[in-house]
């Protein structure tokens, strides 16, 4: 008999379903091992998994960006206080959170100095420098760094923490139709690892003028609806015209040698996106990694009794190595039963599992396993690897399209304020019409405890009121919870 | 003709000869546009070509960091005071370097945080709570991220600068001889770096007890001579058997049931490592980039008159599409003459220039030029992929081979303090003999106004008297001056 489990003293699998969301959420990823809390509050630890995810979507969005022309580089952490004043709005925005280096050693610093909760500060100022003609542009520059935002609300892994993880991407264009031809070029490399790798299907909204991120003259984001009926803000990109290019004298010469002011964008995707991922794959056993980011694509289980042991280690051995152009990974752990095992992947999300026992041996092949469906199929070795490439890609689509289904099921339209409280309690996301007015902005607000205008949906045309004032509408919204 | 350069009226190229070292040094790395200064004083801009160094040098690094089973995790920037506070030796060696975060936003902290100076403190205290028995043994970790130490000397770039880029690796071993086994596989993989892609020479060195590392048992580390004569330290791989398990509690019970504490060691490679190279290749012309970390290996610089100019950008955006498997960069920059770019991309040091005119359009041919030695040579483009792989390749060799007769005579063996003290005035790195007495090692820095032992030479063995009290050696040594 297989040796039995010593996991049966321990809390096995995740002890609430995911309809209690929160609770769910939190407790599944801290069990399958993918972060920690640290003993600073807020800031999380990124185990080898955890982290493994990340490292894969910065690394297919980083070629991406190559591929575009995007050069990587790397501006200093702090940011002395007198450039995060520079431009007002900016200022505003980011100060509350911002985690100020006050002394080194023992010695007071004159100047305090911000870690930077975004970048834009500290490089334009060397923008200005580097920027004379028109020649020098368009400048665009990336960097992968971490940055801090001191949050003061309860934090949440991936989801809300005072240090993340980002790319930040800082641009210059000669003229703002140029500017404005990149957020097609940069939403289509978010989009594509959203939908191509995390299985995750989003939508895009323009930020209304409270939303819109400080220094802005427009953001736009791929929001994502989570289980519990919240919006999250995936990747965004902001245009910000030329109000940091004429905070920081960011001035270049035209071809007519006449001196202007330049134009720029911004944009980025955090680990927060991660989280989003999670929420929304994850089932009442534990997590669901959607296998192209997923660090272990197939889990081999061997199963054998005392005596068939050597004979079973060594063919599972030999398929991990085979098959490595998959990411494999054998558990040939001794001191856990198969069963065990079995749970603590499905836990963990990997989406297959291949067991491997003394009978498959003799007939050439293995047990396929599927995390998305839990269906089981016999397969010859020999058809293996066709195989499992196939049903990575099958499982990719499943979640991708139950991602889908998701988004619509949570999704309702409604015309009056009561529909739309009700709509909410019911955890839903809400359509419906604005007529563009702050003061009804933040009625919605405030007769709804905290509920916000997400953003406009800038591809559909509004005809009929005003969810709130009921006078003409201009925009079709999206109204939600949010994160 | 060409058109006139108007790069003429700018100071074109470097204007002091290498042999005034630390002018040459900071003049070339700035004007080769690779890093600039930034408003925090100390810290350090990587710009594209010299961030993209980095990128080569970490994708290589870290490939073969995952190839030995360690994973890649990501901890908190910040310490707070009492987690630093921990382990004495080790404290006391950073503290007063520490940048500490005081407020968030306009609320005072409680504790405050230290910014990670090196993140034993913080990582330690996890290990803690993560293993719990031998099965969780080796744990083998390691993350890329930016540090912080707040040097009161003068800044220079990559060598001395306040926040730095680097890895770091905290592995733990159930036993001492585990432990010390890691010792040749890291500096395996840092030598095969400084060596096959670096083009670096460099020589192991063990710390005496004064210089070893805040905390550590041992250091050892790859020591790099400049050609001012200044022993810079390379990466480095600290020994801390159970001082910091024993302050962080990091115990296992061991295959007999018994509690045990770990063994542990610390190694790290950081961006100060691209400095070393750049100080060791140049020359009067500028930088020299080694082939194999050089973000671009070939430049192709069309040379055209302007009835020719069509004809041959097209055949010089063929060459480039054709060749990139090489990384080649086309310089079709119309402002400058084909002159100015020869002296820039001499002074940035790329290893190829590819000169192409009309008349070798019609020849089938290239010019083939060599940064390490000027040496130009006619090229067929049938021949040209074959040839720019040897080329590439040779010039490596050649870079490594002038690195290693650097070294070599750089260096100097004495007996006496008089012949020490002359040794380094001529810009020479000592080897000489050590009683292993730290006061001997205290009066040669005294007496030489702050040269110091680097390290010692394991391999070598001590025959003759301490070069300083002329009593029995017990070590030979490296000494000199350092950063």
């Amino acid at each position: 008999m297989p040796k039995r489990s010593i996991g049966k003293k321990k809390k096995l699998g995740v002890s609430v379903e995911k309809d209690k969301f929160s609770e769910w959420y939190t407790q599944t990823i801290i069990k399958a091992d993918l972060v920690d809390y640290s003993p600073v509050s807020g800031c999380l630890i990124f185990k080898p998994m955890g982290y493994a995810i990340w490292e894969i979507i910065k690394d297919e969005t980083d070629k991406r960006f190559k591929k575009l022309g995007i050069k990587n580089v790397y501006f200093p952490l702090f940011i002395p206080e007198s450039l995060l004043k520079k431009e007002a709005a900016h200022l505003k925005g980011f100060s509350p959170e911002v985690a100020w280096v006050t002394e080194v050693g023992k010695t007071k610093l004159t100047e305090k100095l911000a870690i930077r909760p975004t970048s834009e500060t500290i490089m334009y100022s060397s923008y200005a420098k580097w920027i004379r003609s028109w020649r020098d542009l368009p400048l665009r520059l990336n960097q992968w760094n971490n940055v801090v935002r001191w949050e003061f609300r309860h934090p949440i892994p991936f989801l809300r923490t005072r240090e993340f993880l980002w790319n930040e991407g800082h641009t210059v264009f000669a003229s703002k139709e140029e500017a404005l031809k990149e957020e097609k070029e940069i939403f289509g490399i978010y989009n594509e690892i959203l939908r191509d790798y995390m299985a995750v299907s989003g939508f895009i909204s323009k930020k209304t003028e409270t939303e819109k991120f400080a220094g802005a003259e427009f953001t736009k984001a791929i929001e994502c609806l989570l289980p519990n009926g919240r919006v999250v803000q995936g990747p965004d990109f902001h245009h910000d015209g030329q109000i940091f290019s004429k905070a920081f004298g960011i001035k270049f010469l035209n071809k007519n040698g006449k001196e202007e002011y330049a134009w720029q964008n911004t944009w980025a995707i955090t680990t927060r996106m991660i989280g989003i991922m999670l929420a929304i794959h994850g089932d009442n056993k534990g997590l669901i990694i959607p296998p192209r980011v997923a660090p272990i694509q197939v889990v081999i289980v061997p199963i054998f009794f005392e005596k068939s042991k050597g004979k079973v280690l060594k063919k599972a051995k030999e398929l991990e190595k085979k098959f490595n152009k998959f990411r494999v990974f054998l558990d040939s752990r001794e001191e856990y039963t198969p069963g065990y095992k079995f749970n603590d992947w499905e836990m963990k999300g990997v989406p297959i599992r291949i067991e491997l026992g003394p009978k498959d041996i003799e007939k050439n092949q293995v047990i396929v396993v599927r995390r998305d469906n839990g269906k089981k199929e016999i397969v010859k070795i020999k058809n293996l690897d066709k195989k499992t490439k196939e049903v990575l890609d099958d499982i990719h689509n499943v979640l991708l399209r139950r991602s889908k289904e998701m988004l619509k099921k949570g999704t309702m339209q409604v015309k009056s304020m009561n529909e739309l409280i009700k709509g909410i309690k019911n955890k839903k996301m809400i359509i419906s019409e604005w007529c563009g007015n702050k003061e009804c902005e933040d009625w919605i607000k405030a007769k709804t405890g905290g509920v916000k205008i997400i953003g406009i949906n800038e591809s559909a045309k509004a005809k009929g009121k005003c969810v709130y004032c009921g006078k003409k509408a201009k925009y079709v919204v999206y109204i939600a919870k949010s994160y």
